[in-house]
């Protein structure tokens, strides 16, 4: 691992690939590595963007990608694409979009797919961002599918959220049902070339208006095309460095960094904590007996749930003394 | 609370809807009245509904709530809608369904929003799910946009989970990448009458013959329709209680209840540990000493995560022994 963590340090691009699958794939000597890149994060300002399937956010993020590059910063994608087994969809993806940027060292693109238990994806995304943040890059992108709660989580990662819309059959109204309006910093009405984008634009403002009391930043709305020629991309990222400024100044930045890293530290404990459960349960014990009689209905969860909860607390707390 | 309780087991329809509002708010009495309740669960019938928004899965249901009620049986219905602060659309929806089965006492229809935090919907969706079933339904039905992971985790608690699939743009292959497909036990291809409803059948059956191999129970796929007139209702729940024949005679409706009552049992486990963690940062001490030292960076998070879960097992080892 030293080996690995001298070539990452030393901006291995191929290091960093490996060190980014050690971290997806919950390898052991993970922690161990992640521990020791601490220290170098927290200098990437991290940019989400988040809409629909279909809303063009590949391509949207190309574009920025482009204009980031131009200002001679580098750029690292986390591209979290929930997949079935069936589609292969992360993969592909990954494939095609890594063609665009594939001589260029500045940029690094993983697309992420829905392995694992639930809150795993959010665990592990975010942990590949740090690890490109480690890296040393300006940027990172998170780019997801903004539907579930698991993306929603992955967001409050990102210090500026752009919301990507499109014209089209009531895409405005299913985003706001999915609940990320309220995360959006920015939005991106997106394919602004097809007809109807102007009313998005309408319905957002309006939106915007009836909250316009309660919040301090208000999202501009800002009109995008990737589709025959680019169109307000540069406009987009102008409004992005607006709003870093914004937290800057308002000190919003640094304290929402110091809350995240409580936030990481107390996740890492519940980890933990899961952990030592799921150990316990694979032993034969007390545990085990009482969950089988939960199995059979001669104990209630609840009641049992105590009692387990205070024999773990109390055997590891005589371990630990 | 006695009372609540006395009034709830004697069949009051405003007493399931007062207790299953305690629940949903987690309001202090929720363990102990879940805790009484539980003896009494197990009983109903657990049919969840998923799909894209606008497959028309609502109406689908209520088609499905009225063949049910013809065999002279109950049913619960928990219909769990992603809903930002700015739509109120949960309400509204209950309002308008309510109004189709509101003279029928044996149907009760809840609908729930994402308050909450990450997890939270699951939790109580399942929880209220359980109220139903204590109260005697025949039948709970849970209804999902299914999109997210907690409404996938949600999912797993049904007996037969119905994906519903519509003819028209791509809807089957959206599908597949937010990996429902995998949990479908019968697909429903609604708006049959619909141009196109015969390749999304035949793109479904393609999928199937892929994964054949592996699984004992082929998902059927069922043409239904709520537009003009109803069609494929019957079907629908005839497929519904073939797979719960399946289930029965393989042994698999008991072991995966058995499965289910341990991991409620370990959920809140782990939902109790996670309350013990809040009440501690929430005082002063070392703990709360240690994550400010992880705010300004002097310590990284892994390195004070071994020591809070340290501290936290050992003090409640002692408190406890």
């Amino acid at each position: 691992m030293g080996d690995l963590l001298e070539r990452f340090l030393s901006g291995d691009q191929r290091a960093l690939a490996r060190t980014i699958s050690l971290v997806e794939n919950d390898a052991p000597e993970k922690d161990e590595l992640l521990r020791n890149l601490y220290q170098r994060t927290g200098r990437s300002y991290i940019l989400g963007v988040t809409g629909s399937p279909g809303a063009g956010k590949s391509s949207l993020v190309d574009r920025l990608v482009e204009v980031i590059r131009k200002r001679n910063e580098t750029v690292g994608i986390v591209a979290v694409d929930p997949t079935s087994p069936f589609t292969g969809g992360a993969i592909l993806g990954d494939r095609i979009r890594m063609n665009d940027h594939a001589l260029d060292s500045g940029v690094f693109i993983r697309s992420m797919g829905t392995r694992g238990s639930l809150g795993g994806l959010a665990k592990n995304t975010k942990e590949v961002a740090k690890v490109m943040d480690a890296y040393g890059m300006d940027w990172v992108i998170i780019e997801t599918v903004g539907v579930g709660q698991a993306e929603l989580d992955i967001m409050h990662t990102a210090d500026t959220t752009i919301v990507v819309l499109t014209p089209g059959a009531g895409d405005s109204i299913q985003t706001m049902k999915a609940g990320i309006m309220e995360i959006a910093d920015i939005f991106a009405v997106n394919k602004c070339d097809m007809p109807g984008s102007d009313m998005v634009v309408a319905e957002v403002e309006m939106m915007l208006n009836f909250q316009d009391d309660h919040i301090k930043w208000r999202p501009p709305v800002v009109k995008t095309s990737t589709i025959n020629k680019s169109q307000g991309i540069d406009d987009l990222l102008g409004t992005v460095l607006k709003h870093r400024d914004y937290l800057s100044e308002k000190g919003i930045f640094k304290e929402r960094r110091q809350e995240r890293a409580k936030n990481e530290t107390l996740d890492i404990v519940n980890h933990q904590w899961q952990r030592m459960v799921q150990q316990r349960i694979k032993l034969p014990g007390r545990v085990n007996d009482l969950l089988e009689k939960v199995a059979i209905r001669e104990v209630d969860p609840y009641t049992a749930s105590e009692s387990i909860l205070s024999w773990i607390l109390n055997d590891s707390g005589i371990k630990r003394d």
